[in-house]
This record gives structure tokens, C-alpha cells and sequence, in this order.
């Protein structure tokens, strides 16, 4: 079979959690014995997302503080709620539009067994959400 | 074959219009007959982008809002055009941009047949040219 | 064998810079000799991004002027400078967070041994980092 695939579940706190999971991608690669490929990670919902960066505390700090700025909590006019909220009576309109903006998916390619990732780029899911939660990101590597 | 390729056909009003494509997707990855692999979703041209997003009224509207205040129509500060319609004789520049910053494809795990998204997460084109188009999206699901 | 694995060394001067590698992952996919499948661009490293857009001077110059002000090289407050830089005596916090937003991955389909990419739209590389760098581009085609 050409593709094999997998799933993580992680527990986050939400309201903007960054959490690496390079090693557990890294698991499921290591479990389908493909040499040669490509790894899909996707986050399961309307507001995770995955991206690559450094992971390391300062990193994690800007860019919670950056996404903040561009998509703010509360709409930074001050004269209304998002549209979202308002429709739905909900409080999260800020985390669906940080993940729709980062987006679902990355994929990264494979060579000898290995994720073809920098040595400071790890694989992460942001939640977005405004409460904990137990995430499901799918993991299909294709070969 | 391992590769099954399939085309949808959108017909956008432009200006930032988001269409829900997630049943074309759907319909694409039915005719593959694919129990389990990744399916790619992508935007044709260089005016639109693909993402995931729950697809409410409320969070179209919030979500045209930000990206018109983050990549406004005209450069905010007021004193000139954007270099792409000064040089071009154009007028989407901003159009460019956002399909720049979001991206033109997504890549969505399969299994048992079905496209492991969330419960309210779908697949969307938004078509950020100013008019009306009618947009390619490819969609190759690879197992 | 169904997939294919590519690399392209770039150099780049840094600083934003953005590099139109359609060529360089067409000259791949050609070696592949693959004819339906998917190839998967990847920017190896935390401060590179891949996207597609019409690459023409116009649309490069304001890429780069609308990163500069939503990610600007200092914290726009003025008041202290970034996180990563602070705790990692670093210099180039903004290029991590405009990598991680922009994302390192894309995946375009391909028919009849070509890239379904649009006319007018390219596959470039933006290096964000704050020196000019050798990047390593990972192009896989699966089929």
C-alpha cells in the first residue's frame, strides 16, 4: 500500500497554544517504514492551524503577540463584534480567522526515512480556540 | 494508477468572494474510488487562494473585513498606488497580494473514502480579482 | 517507484528577497518523467517561505512593502524589540514570524507531465532572513 496514515491526538489550553509536533509526525513516518515521500500534517477543525518555525520560547512569544495584532480578540475599532460572534452568539470569530488565514496543511517531503525539515524548523499546531481542547491532527505520509 | 485527477469549474463574482467547493472536492474524490490517501486542492491563477474555514455568513463576512483592513484596496497610507498597478496599468494589485499571503493549495488526508475534516471546517476559493471570473481549481487525489 | 525526490540550491541576498524557482521545479518534475501526480515545493529552514504569485517587479515590490508593515523588522510599539531577539541575542525575529505566517509548503498538481499552474502565476521562494543565504528547496512528485 502507498500511503499509510495516522493521527495524533494532542491536549492543548487553547487561546493561542503553539505546540511542536515534530516527534510525533516523526513517530508515524518511523512506523510506515517509507523511505522516499511526502508527509501530509493537517489540523482537524475551523480553528487550528500548522505551520513550520523555530520552536523556541521568544519565537512562540512574537508570534502569539503578531497574531493578536493583525486579528485581534475584540474587532480594533471598538464599534462592534465580529460578525461571527454576532450571528452566532460565539466569542471565537478571532481564532477561525487566524486559521483560515495560517491554513490547515503543510507538507513536507521525505528522503531516507527522514522529515527533509531544517535543523532549527519544527512542525507545529497553533489552537486558536478560546478553551481547551483535545486536537486531532491526520498524518498520511505517500509514497 | 495511483494518481486520479479531476478539474472543478467556479463561476466567482470576484471581490473577495468565498465559495464553498468542499462538495465538488467530495464528488472528485468519489469518482477516484480512493479508500486512503491525500487529496490536493489548487487555486488556478495568481488572483485566488484555497484554505479551510467554517463556512457561516458571520465568518465570510469577518473574514472579507480583515483582509480588506490588513491588505486594503488602496495603499493605506494614502500617497500612492501600489507598485503592480503604477507599472501594470492595473487595478488588482491588492488582489495579488492576498492570494499571495494565503496560498493557492490545501492538502486534505483521506480515509475510508472520506476527507478527514472537522465537523465545520469546509474547503474554500476565495476569488479576490475585481470581477467576475470563472476559476479552475484541480483537485488530485494521490494514494 | 512512485515518488520522485529534487533539490534546488538558491542564492539568495536575504533581506526579502523573492526568487521565481518555477524553472528549477519544472527541470525536476521533466526528470520524473512523471505525467499525473503531485509535486510538493518545500522551503527547507525557519525563515523561507514558498508561495505562487505573478512574478513581475511590481507585484515583488509591494510582497515586500506589505510584509514590511504587517511584520515590520522592529516591534512597531517601539518599545522593546522582539522576544526571539531578546532571549537569543538574534536579529532576525520578524523574518521566523513572516516565514511561519506565509508558510514553507505548497503542492501543485500536474497533468499531461506539466505544472497546472495559471498563466501568470509562478512558484517563488522568499527569504526573509537578515543576510544573504544558500536555501535548499525540496521538490518531490509523487504519483
Amino acid at each position: 500500500m502507498a500511503t499509510h496514515g495516522g493521527l495524533l491526538r494532542i491536549q492543548t489550553k487553547g487561546h493561542g497554544e503553539i505546540v511542536d509536533i515534530t516527534e510525533g509526525v516523526r513517530a508515524i513516518l518511523r512506523s510506515s517504514e517509507i523511505q522516499l515521500g511526502v508527509v501530509t500534517v493537517f489540523g482537524t477543525g475551523s480553528t487550528v492551524a500548522v505551520t513550520t518555525m523555530e520552536y523556541e520560547p521568544g519565537g512562540v512569544a512574537d508570534l502569539r503577540e503578531v497574531l493578536d495584532r493583525l486579528v485581534p480578540v475584540r474587532r480594533d475599532d471598538g464599534t462592534a463584534d465580529y460578525e461571527h460572534n454576532r450571528l452566532n452568539r460565539d466569542t471565537n470569530a478571532y481564532a477561525h480567522l487566524r486559521a483560515a488565514l495560517i491554513g490547515p496543511s503543510e507538507s513536507i517531503p521525505i528522503a531516507n526515512g527522514e522529515l527533509l525539515l531544517g535543523t532549527w524548523q519544527q512542525i507545529v499546531l497553533l489552537d486558536f480556540d478560546d478553551r481547551p481542547r483535545t486536537r486531532v491532527v491526520s498524518v498520511h505520509v505517500v509514497s
